[in-house]
């Protein structure tokens, strides 16, 4: 064994190094006994925000405020324990940072918690905190609740401000957050969204395209995890969610986002000229480098995909899909393993950007012994309708 | 002051950091007092080659041997006092490494080294060392030494073995070396070159292209040291060194050095995907993204440059030209003032990489008060009278 063979990136903690954050929440609030954890995109007062990379907080003044979402917990008498690892600048799917470690997945150690909100997932996983606030861009909450067995919301877009929440792609980001239980799912929604319980769904849709494009084991697996929901809402209709192709959708949405993404942290780039991993790196040039002719071909395919949910998700509707291809790959894969594991992921996590909906993910199957969830999308503005759904689900379980 | 505001490219030191490394001469050899430093490219026994950046020693072997270099030294009896900073994986020409620190620049200590080999060269501009193994394969010798005040010479590709020295682009791979006066030049050349004083050269040619376009500062402040060399050799005579265009000849080179690099490095990155600072991630994707079409076009100007080079430079004829187009650039530049630099200093250097023929700098003159050098190419084969020139040019002086 020699020094030069430690690889930095073999962490198995969920914080971020050197992070002491720990802010009492408002006495008996709702959610006193809740113990949180913020993704460090999020501010706290008094704390530089990380953003996953080192070259990040240089030159930026520490918080002066909570962000909105941190905010809004600490009032309901949640207890703020830590600020969790994410990969670099929001970008990846994986949950692997170069810098401060892979975040562990206590639920399958040998794979990747996922990502971007590698570190949240990872501290409600092992029990550390029993929420974690994540973003959701391209997948980031969606993916780590798959891989680590939690639920996990992406919220529609524009339902929750992100005051105080680092940005990447404006028209795609939205502020979520997982847990184990459902309970605990439904307790932060009531302090967030801040809606009682309503109705259930009362039609249920299944993405055919969606489930032919999962690993086949997943596929099988997910299966019972079906019938459970057709039992609580009725027989689920096959439906083809994109008629055009979920690659075409993946497509049009990494363009899109990657586009955007270029353009919030190009003056970063450009003046700090930043250390990153080479996948970060690779990343921000496909947006600089994306060809313009490329952008108004992504914007029309986005204007289909929202058509698409728009008809598919009436009121009282909820598609369900695998939430991601399969479980968790294996930490440390060559390049062009992870560009494949993440073009496969983005393929079925490209709706919740181009459409905006509100989608949930529940823990629902293993395969190989690995978590795979299980995935709502429900109307724009029924992101209530979508806990109600994971309670009674689990309630029924 | 906050601690998010330290830049940890404010470094000021050449040594690698946490590098020990001093080893013995062989007693009574022909360098005995001579201290020398090695840049992190060379192996040394028992030392992990860091190759600048954290993620290159991981996984591979400490090397059991000297690089060849570093053993021809120490057998002649000089003394190896440190490893030394060098921009990552040698990619870089101003000397800024976004990981370890920037060396200083004792001449001009708000301005960067130049690289790639900057803690060499700072090693020695700042006395703490006689002399700077280097290796120059687009200028990462020849800028550091205009740009520090020093002297420095790439020799002809192949003039050296290159056994323990990490490649970048073997067709244009060197060993070089750095000193502070033309005494220790000399002295190192007997030892690594093998060859003993010969006859001065006898004609002088002035690369009226390079001087036009180097800065007129720049162009004005090496007019003193231009008629030195011509009250030596004899009046020059003024000769186009690019016909085809300097900026044309800094393109092929460029193109064709990249796409090597990117052979030498591509494994490394995709097995290890590896941190990196933005500038030298964009590099080397520049390289593996280049257009199939542009190397062989590429490919056909070296020939072209080869056959001006030769024709130009018969046995006994020195052509003589700016090493930089101006002083050392101030540091912590915006990335698009960096690529502009660079790309400025490699239309000066391209020849080296292109011609394969040996070229020193020599320190001569100042512009705001910051060091810049005049530069030499002889015919290939002799190395040595570069070197002679360098003593009588001081002898002179």
């Amino acid at each position: 064994m020699t020094p030069a063979a430690a690889d930095p990136r073999d962490g198995i903690g969920w914080r971020v190094p050197g992070d002491e954050t720990r802010i009492a929440g408002r006495a008996d609030g709702p959610l006193a006994g809740l113990r949180f954890v913020a993704k460090d995109l999020f501010d706290v007062a008094g704390v530089p925000t990380g953003a996953g990379n080192p070259d990040w907080p240089r030159g930026r003044p520490v918080p002066q405020a909570h962000a909105w979402a941190v905010a809004r917990l600490l009032d309901a008498g949640a207890e703020l324990v830590g600020k969790s690892i994410t990969d670099e600048v929001s970008l990846g799917l994986l949950g692997e940072n170069a810098f401060y470690g892979t975040p562990l997945n206590p639920r399958a150690p040998g794979r990747v918690p996922g990502g971007s909100s590698s570190g949240s997932a990872s501290a409600v996983a092992q029990g550390a905190a029993d929420a974690g606030l994540g973003t959701d861009t391209g997948g980031s909450v969606r993916v780590p609740a798959s891989f680590c067995g939690l639920y996990g919301i992406r919220p529609g877009h524009g339902r929750l401000p992100l005051d105080g929440m680092a940005p990447q792609a404006p028209s795609s980001d939205t502020t979520g957050w997982l847990t184990r239980d459902a309970r605990a799912f439904a307790a932060v929604a009531e302090a967030l969204l801040g809606d009682g319980p309503g109705p259930l769904p009362t039609r249920l849709l299944i993405a055919e395209d969606a489930f032919a494009f999962a690993e086949p084991e997943t596929r099988a697996a997910l299966g019972p995890a079906v019938a459970r929901a057709e039992r609580l809402l009725g027989a689920g209709r096959d439906v083809l969610l994109a008629p055009q192709g979920l690659s075409v959708w993946g497509r049009a949405q990494r363009t899109l986002q990657m586009a955007e993404a270029w353009q919030t942290f190009r003056p970063w780039v450009e003046a700090a000229v930043p250390r990153v991993s080479y996948l970060v790196g690779r990343s921000l040039m496909t947006g600089a480098a994306a060809p313009a002719a490329d952008l108004p071909w992504a914007a029309l395919m986005r204007d289909e995909a929202r058509g698409r949910l728009a008809q598919l998700l009436a009121p009282g509707t909820v598609l369900c899909l695998p939430a991601t291809p399969g479980p968790a790959p294996s930490k440390g894969l060559p390049l062009a393993q992870m560009d494949r594991a993440r073009d496969r992921i983005n393929c079925l996590c490209a709706l919740g950007g181009l459409g905006g909906h509100p989608q949930i993910v529940i823990p629902a199957a293993e395969v190989e012994g690995a978590p795979v969830g299980l995935s709502f999308v429900a109307a724009r503005g029924e992101d209530r309708a979508l806990i109600d759904l994971a309670l009674a689900l689990a309630e029924a379980a």
